[in-house]
């Protein structure tokens, strides 16, 4: 398959490009041609060093989803409006994949507590950050990408939840699911397929594209219990 | 500690009511007296089967909540209004743990897709129910809760993954990931102490109650990973 990933010198487009140049034809997308082309340069380095054939390419976003059968969204939300109107005329009878997740960042303090208690357990009291689901008016990114398509251009919402830095490392096990949202089972199953071509990944359906948000907002969950928690490049598993 | 659990002749409740009567004094709470007394007896005939000291008594949410230090809302999200006015009185210097999630069932239509495909591979056409999180106005029902509580009453949110009939099953080991949401430092770590309390669980810091509605809406997800991809009573692992 053609695969493009717009927004893919990006740190996940990074990981995608290596583990899907594996077995599938990929297209770097890019705001920056030469960057684009560049990254693609790098990647092929790195596949070539594990023994494979290195046939990834770079170009322009607009080339990129002109020329795949499958185009991954892999670009920032605020992005998504440009990018969406510029790629719609190139992108019907094709499968579109959102990964894109809406977030902000906020700051709170956590206040050690329970001051009437005369003898308290030890406990901290501090501000920090954290990271929130920011919803889009229609629920979610993927709602909102689904009004940006052509009739005939299938969405499939996944893996808002793969720690790109590991995606990247091609010695790293990924024991994770994969929520996987969407409306067509014959696109929600070729995505299954590609959640299956990397390393020990699992695809989990979760429904339709109105669930979206809830692994949309798995992300920014992620984000924080790792900051939290003293963890690192976290994913899920459902046991 | 003593320990009230409202809305604890419910599924969840019992599993509660069992892993926590083991070591702490449980109090059922129910709109139903006569109820709450009932499934205390049966409750307290299971830990003696197992061996355990059975201390379980049962009355109605107010008086549950005025006799017990730390109050488990396991209602539903529906009847939460008049039972927080009911209990507010009482609830002064105490701790408030939220297992509270809104959520809502909607009928979908998933299509085989790709119909401009000659040869597709093998899809499938179906309607089906899935499940949202129904996100209500302040954001999540703990930060809902927030709002009627007196200021000097500590909210925590948690345990929203927990399968109900593996957690009231003593023989099943629980070795899952509980994340916890609060503003309060002290009263986080007390509830880590209560996960940290039922066989495998570990507790994650999920940040300030802002963060609640990540984890509420991890229980439709729940369940509706489970319910379509030939999986039961699941939960959720961060690795």
């Amino acid at each position: 398959m053609k695969i493009a990933i717009l927004g893919g010198t990006g740190n996940i487009g990074k990981g995608f490009a290596l583990r899907w140049g594996q077995m599938h034809e990929i297209i770097i997308g890019s705001r920056d041609l030469e960057k684009a082309e560049a990254v693609a340069a790098e990647y092929n380095e790195v596949l070539e060093k594990y023994g494979h054939m290195a046939t990834i390419t770079g170009t322009d976003n607009r080339t990129a989803a002109e020329k795949a059968d499958i185009i991954v969204v892999a670009i920032r939300y605020s992005q998504l409006g440009p990018v969406m109107e510029m790629i719609r005329p190139f992108i019907e009878n094709k499968i579109i994949i959102s990964v894109v997740v809406p977030m902000e960042k906020n700051m709170c303090y956590i206040s050690p507590g329970a001051k009437h208690l005369t003898v308290p357990i030890e406990s901290k009291e501090f501000n920090s950050e954290y990271f929130c689901f920011s919803m889009p008016e229609a629920g979610s990114a993927a709602q909102e990408i689904q009004k940006m398509l052509p009739d005939n251009a299938e969405l499939v919402a996944a893996f808002h939840t793969v720690p790109a830095k590991k995606l990247a490392d091609l010695e790293m096990e990924l024991d994770y699911d994969i929520g996987v949202c969407g409306n067509s089972m014959y696109s929600k199953e070729i995505v299954f397929g590609l959640v299956n071509d990397i390393s020990n990944m699992r695809p989990l359906d979760v429904g339709p594209l109105e669930t979206a948000a809830m692994i949309e907002s798995l992300t920014p969950l992620l984000i924080n219990v790792a900051a939290r928690n003293e963890m690192k490049d976290i994913s899920l598993k459902f046991i």
